[in-house]
């Protein structure tokens, strides 16, 4: 990509969006948000720390939204059901786990949630899990025994390791184990942003060189100045990614989390283990003005355009990416 | 039928064969018997009395036997997987439930197992189940409020509707609750052999009128004279049911349960509940000389076609019939 480069061409009015991370209190509000923003596939969180049955629960309460919304949304197990939810002018919804726990101390539960519908599940949150060393841990040992068994079952099954909250030794570790591209669906440089929860060059250059993808998070925490962070700082960052690292490790996972309480924050960061003395509630922080809702993919459009992406390199980023990642990813029926 | 005719036509060598129910302890040796008796499809049981998580864990196994037997078995969801598996010599598996207790007191279960692969599932074993009443309870109220619920969803899905162990009243709710053909997989006619586990006329009839199935049990205690029943008393009992009800009704549901030990038997009779003081341990008959295994097609098929059972006939009892009602019944994906 060329930054300086400005084409004059039309928009590409069809270009795919994607969001490769959504957590909602979802609605029918966001469902019709959805498709206002032409979000063609968006991929849902189903745990964070939830056991096998209480995940279970989760496609429960997804199967009643595909039947109650069956004008919106379609559950998509693949590219192909992607491009079908876009014929029918619906979004397609792809099922994720942010931790490993639905799977318990049971590789064999990979295939079962492989047959209901999973195909992305996080190495860990943000702790050690059973795989490997997640961003808070004190020591980062890397992917575990049971950690490369579970990534040589999702690699045969078709479901994508996501490495978002995932520790620096164990995301490299991954990606060399894994004979499947791998992805770290919603998380920033943390050259632009100091989080131990962002990735750094090494683990970018890592997903760039071995076909996986970076989805660029809003979350206000992964980004420089929070809440506050300007769109053409943003997307001045997605051009330096691009520069460094081409343009095709890059798509949008926004970490949503539209409409939650602060109870669903502080089951995220502390799930089932008590709160440390004296701390802070934990609240969620406040949205971004230019991206409220998926239709904040409209403000990107407009951003990425403005730092210098062409209009096919935008609709790459914006979903072009994730569609060819998920094609090669999710292959199997 | 015309019980009197005989055809001098050669057999038909490519007659479906289809097993609508066997629980086994799995071994290659019986899967292995099943590719000799040419068996295109058996239903095999992976719940009596098991929770959710129980009966995920025997998904699980044969997940790990479809892979290992990877040039003998293929998983079968509908029709097509059949034909699939035919033409590549292999045996089609179909999941179900001898028991409605893997979906335990959640509806929202019933989805979640089409999903993982069930395709059959009873209203009851022999007690009573929040759906139904099973022969052995002393009061049968028919199918219940739940039980009506389940039925709407299994019809939706595809996930067939099994009677076999289904008390009378409850029977007859069910087949006229049902939208779709329902079926007794494996079980007899009273009239042959008086005992409530087998069926009576009127159930039988109206599983004739509404193109449902019955599947004649190899079972020696659904059989009149036990182990001792002859071949010939056998199939004279199946020409009976097709010259009372129509051929159509007719396939085969062997309860096979080759190599289980006797704790097994006490597990299907006696689940978790304690066994009468004084009660004789549970053992398995003896099983029949002509039918040990999967190979006994070969004596159903020469002891039909000496009932009288012409080639076109008999072929449409030991399997063409099973796979018409699957391919409506299993229509969905």
């Amino acid at each position: 990509m060329a930054i300086a480069k400005r084409d004059t061409g039309a928009p590409i009015k069809d270009g795919w969006r994607i969001d490769a991370l959504q957590y909602g209190r979802w609605s029918e509000k966001i469902f019709l948000q959805m498709r206002e923003a032409r979000l063609d596939a968006v991929h849902v969180t189903l745990a964070y720390h939830e056991t096998f049955r209480e995940a279970v629960r989760e496609v429960e309460a997804w199967n009643r939204r595909f039947l109650r919304h069956a004008d919106l949304l379609r559950h998509a197990r693949n590219g192909a059901d992607i491009r079908e939810a876009r014929r029918q002018g619906m979004t397609a919804v792809l099922f994720g786990f942010q931790t490993p726990s639905p799977i318990e101390d049971d590789p064999g539960l990979v295939e079962v949630w492989h047959a209901l519908g999973l195909r992305f599940m996080q190495l860990t949150y943000n702790r050690q899990s059973l795989l490997a060393a997640g961003w808070q841990e004190e020591v980062d040992g890397g992917v575990t025994v049971m950690g490369r068994e579970v990534i040589a079952e999702m690699n045969r099954l078709g479901v994508i390791v996501d490495l978002s909250h995932t520790a620096e030794r164990s995301c490299l570790d991954a990606i060399e184990a894994s004979s499947m591209p791998v992805a770290a669906t919603h998380a920033n440089p943390r050259s632009w942003r100091d989080t131990g929860r962002n990735k750094s060059e090494a683990v970018i250059a890592a997903l760039a060189e071995t076909g996986g993808m970076l989805g660029l998070s809003l979350y206000p925490h992964h980004l420089r100045g929070g809440s506050a962070c300007a769109l053409e700082d943003f997307c001045a960052m997605a051009a330096g990614i691009a520069d460094r690292h081409g343009i095709n490790v890059l798509g949008i996972g926004s970490d949503l989390c539209q409409d939650q309480p602060d109870e669903v924050v502080a089951w995220m960061r502390q799930g089932r283990w008590p709160a440390p003395p004296g701390a802070e509630p934990a609240r969620f922080p406040d949205p971004l003005p230019w991206f409220e809702d998926s239709r904040g993919f409209a403000s990107l459009h407009r951003g990425l355009r403005a730092a210098g992406f062409d209009e096919r390199e935008t609709a790459a980023v914006l979903g072009g990416n994730w569609l060819r990642f998920l094609d090669r990813g999710c292959s199997l029926p």
